[in-house]
């Protein structure tokens, strides 16, 4: 695969003239453009460069406005409900995020609710967000339905990512960021073209039969929430977060409207933010750290979110792949 | 297996007289009999009857306080902190629940944070009653290790359950309670005396290598977190928010402590409450149910909370094992 070496700010001003090209306003455009370089600084490769041919694509069909101006409406002491205003998340994030920091930092607890906004970017921005500032943050989406709750042969669910993320004293916050399918359905597409076979469980077969063979997941059949009927409950509980707590669209509802441009449905991203020092009080840092500490002692555990905090360590280039440069530099003409 | 019938109400006054009988008082041991009784009413026989003798043997031992006098603090508009003081969970959930529920129905979230109190009973007793008030109820504990996080070898994690419940319009609440772990030891030991295999994914053995022989589990070995390292995410959320967050032990700290009488150590329990009136507005319960109505007409789905409101239509008596009830008895003596 031939990759070509690109500057961290390389990246982000090819993101933002590419944005900028296709009708994003200044404030969009640089938003958007700073989520896709952070996601390549940090090897988030899936959330990166590769997701701006899809960005653009829901620009050009005029799904999702470039000039998205979002608001917010504190409803109570505790909840802020945001308005993505059809535009792209991070720019509803951008300005929701600071907002429900503060509530949270006064009141202990705050909740971000975000409707009509449209989310194809990783959920870790914003809860690592949250826990740099001493809160625990969580996070999930819903999308479009790949998935089949358990004992059902037919998707309802969509991959519904949760994030969570806890702030660790003069670290990196513990933070993961993880689908609640089995597998992305992208990594069965991959496996499926390498002839790899995929665990059982990761998904059903046409005629509604558990199967290692990706390409039968892929032709007709549909992925199966993680760990059983377990993850099926966790997938359901996001559903209802993210959609009919926030009184906005389910998966299968956000499939019925859209426009099927390859970019992201309109959705909800539900977001709750919790302060350990106003719960717990003094003394949580210390009494967090006893706990870490004995965890990354137990040999073989990796802390999630640490293989991301090492790449962001390197401040040089990144090698992006040189095929999707062309398509990205097509998109420029 | 021998049986013995009794009605609910024989099951509460037998319940309530054992604990009155081990120095409880009128207000403990109501509330736990009460507690015991619907986990047999609901067919939930592992946390009914079945847990009496481990609670004796924490009050003999005195552990666990039988005149427990919980208290409460309201520390923001959006978060009560609930001392359990000593006594078994019910008890300070008695009294905190319905000002949890108050409140969240105010503002829209609320967080009941649980401290001091020793839990050993299901999770969906409290969720449920939140969800009964129109609310969205989550909840969860930690316990001693038994569960070693993904990657490792060691015993790390509680079996770390948790519970989510949603509301819906004249039916029964949507609600699930369920161990972060493969499988309750419990009932791998019962696996392991009658000589089934369990799954790959359940534990490890003493060597730290996966195992479908539950007796390797048993002795020596460790169980695992459901579904790989995303459920091993999970619970290690469990432990921050029961304990870090709330200012309480850690699952390793309990077993530090805990005199080992085989009855529940002293922990903390996370509760959560929001109000999707507040969050989503009006139409919020006709919009849940369009999602439930899609989704209980997948062939193969169960509801998760079905069976056991099955279970409580039957006002019937209930069938006890006479084992137990031996054993009851002879702690009345």
């Amino acid at each position: 695969m031939n990759n070509t070496s690109l500057s961290l700010s390389e990246i982000y001003s090819l993101a933002k003239t590419t944005l900028l090209h296709h009708g994003c306003d200044e404030a969009n455009a640089s938003i958007l453009a700073d989520t896709i370089m952070r996601a390549e600084r940090d090897g988030s490769l899936s959330h990166g460069l590769f997701r701006l041919p899809s960005y653009v694509a829901s620009l050009k069909s005029k799904k999702v406005k470039g000039n998205s101006k979002p608001s917010l409406e504190k409803i109570t002491s505790s909840i802020i409900r945001a308005d993505g205003d059809s535009g792209f998340a991070p720019m509803v994030l951008n300005l929701g995020l600071p907002a429900i920091i503060e509530l949270t930092k006064e009141n202990g607890v705050g909740i971000l609710a975000i409707k009509n906004s449209h989310h194809m970017a990783a959920l870790w921005p914003e809860t690592e967000a949250i826990a740099e500032q001493g809160l625990v943050g969580f996070a999930c989406t819903s999308y479009k339905p790949m998935v089949a709750p358990s004992g059902a042969t037919e998707a309802l669910f969509g991959t519904n990512p949760i994030s969570f993320a806890w702030p660790r004293l003069g670290k990196n916050p513990v933070v993961y960021d993880m689908a609640t399918a089995s597998m992305a359905m992208g990594e069965v597409m991959v496996a499926s073209r390498e002839g790899h076979s995929v665990p059982l469980g990761t998904g059903l077969n046409k005629e509604g039969k558990q199967t290692e063979d990706p390409s039968e997941i892929v032709n007709g059949g549909v992925l199966l929430p993680f760990g059983g009927y377990k993850g099926s409950a966790i997938a359901l509980m996001v559903e209802l977060l993210a959609g009919a707590l926030l009184g906005e669209w389910f998966s299968f509802e956000a499939e019925k409207y859209d426009n099927n441009d390859g970019g992201p449905p309109k959705g909800g991203e539900f977001i709750l933010a919790m302060s350990p020092q106003i719960i717990a009080g003094d003394g949580w840092e210390n009494h967090a750290e006893i706990f870490f500490k004995k965890m990354e002692s137990l040999k073989g555990v990796r802390m999630p979110g640490n293989r991301r905090h090492l790449n962001r360590l390197d401040k040089g280039p990144r090698n992006i792949n040189s095929k999707l440069l062309e398509k990205i530099d097509s998109l420029l003409k």
